[in-house]
């Protein structure tokens, strides 16, 4: 009963395959291989465009690299509050970007608002030329938010308007790129270039590869420095190629639609498995593979007693908790736990 | 013929069955799982001591992590001129380090030498608490050392004692320590911390894993600060257990050494091979995996043409070349290759 | 009626005389001089105890420098939204402190709030050690703040208390510190390192010296790396005996107080002059030598056509209108300010 | 008998006098004031063409702003092995370079050679776009050098030309700029952009002022992100007016060369002075300010027990000794100096 991230699953067949069958071979490195040759081609696919594409080997890399290219040192990087940039990566993007500042914003039912921004970005707009200030540079929206939210294309498209009319630069941190594809149905170019995106983050970790990101720009004037950011970050991996074959294996025949599609299913029956379950107060509604439930305290004491594994944080009285689905999640997983969930908290301390 | 690089080779069938056998399974994130657990002790086996071991992604982050944590942003770091650090990382060292400096070294047969370091380090000693100077502070050795030789105990002693009784932390770059060990048929301890090493990164990306290094501190006292180091620089790898159980697969009989064993044993075979073929001026006597030659222009050109991979520069009127050998380097590569070289250049463009 | 800023004013005769003094003398070089030699011995008794003293060139360097010494790369420094730090130093405390982040907080009336301070460090108090968060490590402090308020030493004791119950180290902007003394009447060792201040940014500049700042250790521990930091930031400048004979001029005979006196007394007409005056909403009762007031907009555009100089930003319908006075403020200058400021708007305007 | 640096002098009349009429007035703050505005047209007259002119505080801070102008975090500055920015700041240009390196190089008789730099930026041309290489982005010319030198037009037109062939931008250190001019003959002009330097730091502080540096851009498009970096290093100064009205006053009237051309007498005085004393074993021709003498080591004692200060450094068996003048030697310093000199060594400890 592992809900704790879909970083916490394995590797799917196809991809173990995909790096077996390149272990036994010899190859180009630093990126300078077969494998790696065909990833432009492969994303132009996927975008309906051409793209500059850089395989790396962390969310967090691809995500500072990014803004790195998108912001100068003195600039800051408007993103939300509850942003992995903002939380949970330890200052990387202040570490990439020669000490760049990120400026967390609110938005109502935690997501970015297109007015809020906007409005922020008006209040400083005189600002931007003013030596003394920090400028705003770039916008990051995080698709799956934090929150398990979905921004659709027209969400995308007014917080990427709101941005570039204050000539801020547009990011997007997609590592659960294909979850937000699947919930919302739209295409990846919608819900990326076609919405104004610059560059995104593509995350393929936490959707079943072993190791593999790739940074993605729709804007390739601000490529140019990624590859000399990249190998001094070290992030330029030697045998890369078992990076790009993994990235191959995922979009062949659509497969990485294939294993969001199982995830984003898996959450939507543990919301509908939950409702009306005991202590559990509320249920969000997903649109990707995270479901967020408010939960009383002995409900959340009985599932972890139970060996259900999640990350829940006090929210007054009662705990958040989020539940994350994965390619890995069987329908046996989630029959186990709402058996656990709809016995009472009683019940399960005998 | 692939002798570019140990890290053209792919990944051994050991390592790979290690990945396969984890890839189905769920495990804990950022390097906190069973594998990763199990990394210090085992380990502390091959060191004969206590150690820690913090498994990252890639060689130069291993080395730039490993600087940081052993000298200031306005401290010095004194190399070989030709070290992977200096000229190869495109300055992650000074990225990772804040600003920190290199400061190359020469030395003769191009391996760093106790005496001239310990000239260079009384020279500047009255300058060590001058404010306006660069205070050096650590010291980076790297064995098998980029032009393939292998610092014995004796050696690498010399140089920590030189370096330590001017204050300076002692770093090693074991990129090829498996080549090392074999090389020198000296102990893991031996030509690390008991002869006075302080930090370590230790390699198996060359040595057949698919991606896997560690940074091991004998000093522990240096290790402070190095988790948010690695996180802050995206190394910190979410699905870390897929690295762990590479090192551990590794280690396991001594593989790590058995591998080593056989790729320095084809580059002694290749090097006595190589003794007469027409245009071989000389051939270096090699410690690990690597053989440098040098040829003359058509002979480069010659093997070349035939399909041999490798590196050459220019050495007065004639060509340096590197071969490196690796775990996947086979005796029929070698009779290839050696065909080839004992062909006449002239036989060979007909 | 320069009323913009402190810095706009020149230098008093005293600190010029100092200088002229030195002028026509040779001395030693980058700090190492008799009068730099004076500067702790000189300080140490108007704190009262044993100080490390670091005579600086510009408030922004003495802040961020300060910092530094108190927060890694990978920490936060907590401060108000408002801060000099936060909106008026372009990024400075992020580019000497190598990537740190600064986390704002509000406070009502626009001051830091010892009880909202704590709820928010109890609140993340479990994450510090989360290698995955940046642990917050520092407070910053403004007395006089941004608007205009002196901390009392019970007010900064109780943000220090709440700082050092979670780890953080203590830091006071005290650019215009002089004048925080003065409008409270404690003495300098109170407003200090007595209410659990570690560092502080003293600043000359504007209290009329020409550029004269310095960073003030009474937790000498922090000071460790400060003069490596100083120098490689270029601000160990090589005629350092010119700013410590500034510093030594305003600290004799208490001048530093008096010229602060004279600016608050200033501050305190000017408030109470502008009582009463046509389109003035409302005035700040003034802690030191800034006053705040609230105007109609036609109030703000005749005194402005009326030549005064001022800094004003929109505040819903009104204007919020900086009045800063300084050693330099004649009581001409207010009689002839508090005369425009008492003709009607549409008289000016005749 | 002051001569271990031109900082060690005060400040000149005129300079002084120009700080003094400053310091009764108000003015705009950060570089926004009469005197600052009037910098770019007096600079144009002083080199013959339209400049990009920001006064700073220090000349560390002038050259390592000057050089993160030129090269990037990854990129190197070729530059003299003895060059202030090399050995005697710190880490500064690292610092504010984001991490650039400097690599070092020699040259016969302590001075950058045209020749040798043209071998070594070829033998390294093919790894320019070589992302694992630092690439080389400028040099970085010192005139006086710091062994005293002045590069005459042609030499530094030599200098500049095999950079730029290279691709690298070229940046003049110019503390000591104004010696150069009168040592050379040539007009600033000459000595700069005719001989295609695109950036200098201008020295005024060793030439008599408090203190004041200037950051001059001929090639204005490196101009761009200047003001954002000297704000964020604490050094776009508040009083800034008092740096421009000293750089006024030390170009009125050619005052500037007038202090130099003292200076630089002075030296040649010295030089010529010394010819014969006891001990003095040779004597450089001096080009500029600097002498540098090479003497017995009991010389060398017993010149500093006679109160004469220097800096010397053992060079063999002898001591070499670098005397530096400036506008405020006097000919009694001389003449009590060359007394002492030209007594015997044993008379002197009698």
């Amino acid at each position: 009963m592992q809900f704790a991230s879909d970083n916490r699953a394995g590797v799917t067949p196809e991809i173990l395959d995909a790096i077996a069958e390149e272990a036994s071979t010899f190859g180009g490195a630093y990126a300078e291989d077969e494998a790696s040759d065909q990833l432009e081609a492969r994303f132009a696919e996927v975008f309906e465009r051409d793209v500059r594409v850089f395989p790396v080997l962390t969310g967090t890399a691809a995500n500072s690299l990014a803004l790195a290219c998108c912001c100068d040192p003195w600039g800051a990087v408007v993103c939300h509050s509850e942003s992995h940039i903002a939380v949970d990566e330890c200052g990387a993007p202040e570490f990439y970007g020669g000490g760049l500042r990120l400026v967390p914003i609110e938005g109502d039912g935690h997501q970015l608002d297109a007015a809020g921004l906007t409005r922020m970005l008006e209040a400083v707009a005189a600002e931007r030329t003013d030596v003394h200030r920090v400028p705003l540079q770039a916008l990051s929206v995080t698709n799956l938010s934090e929150l398990g939210h979905a921004y659709s294309p027209d969400e995308t498209a007014a917080l990427c308007d709101a941005a570039r009319a204050h000539g801020l630069a547009t990011h997007l941190d997609g590592a659960r790129f294909a979850n937000a594809v699947v919930g919302t149905g739209a295409t990846p170019a919608d819900l990326t270039w076609r919405s104004g995106i610059d560059v995104m983050s593509f995350g393929a970790t936490k959707n079943g590869a072993l190791a593999a990101e790739a940074v993605i720009f729709f804007d390739a004037s601000r490529a140019e420095t990624f590859e000399r950011r990249r190998k001094r970050a070290g992030q330029l991996f030697s045998k890369m190629r078992f990076v790009s074959v993994q990235l191959l294996a995922s979009l062949a025949g659509d497969r990485w639609l294939t294993t969001a599609r199982h995830a984003n299913r898996q959450a939507r029956d543990l919301a509908d498995g939950l409702s009306g379950a005991p202590g559990v107060v509320s249920c969000s509604d997903p649109d990707g593979n995270e479901v967020f439930v408010l939960v009383e305290p002995p409900t959340a004491e009985a599932w972890k007693a139970a060996g259900a594994q999640f990350y829940g944080s006090p929210s007054g009285d009662r705990v958040m908790i989020r539940l994350v689905t994965s390619f890995a999640t069987t329908d046996e997983h989630l029959s186990t736990f709402l058996e656990v969930a709809h016995r009472s908290p009683t019940e399960d301390k005998s």
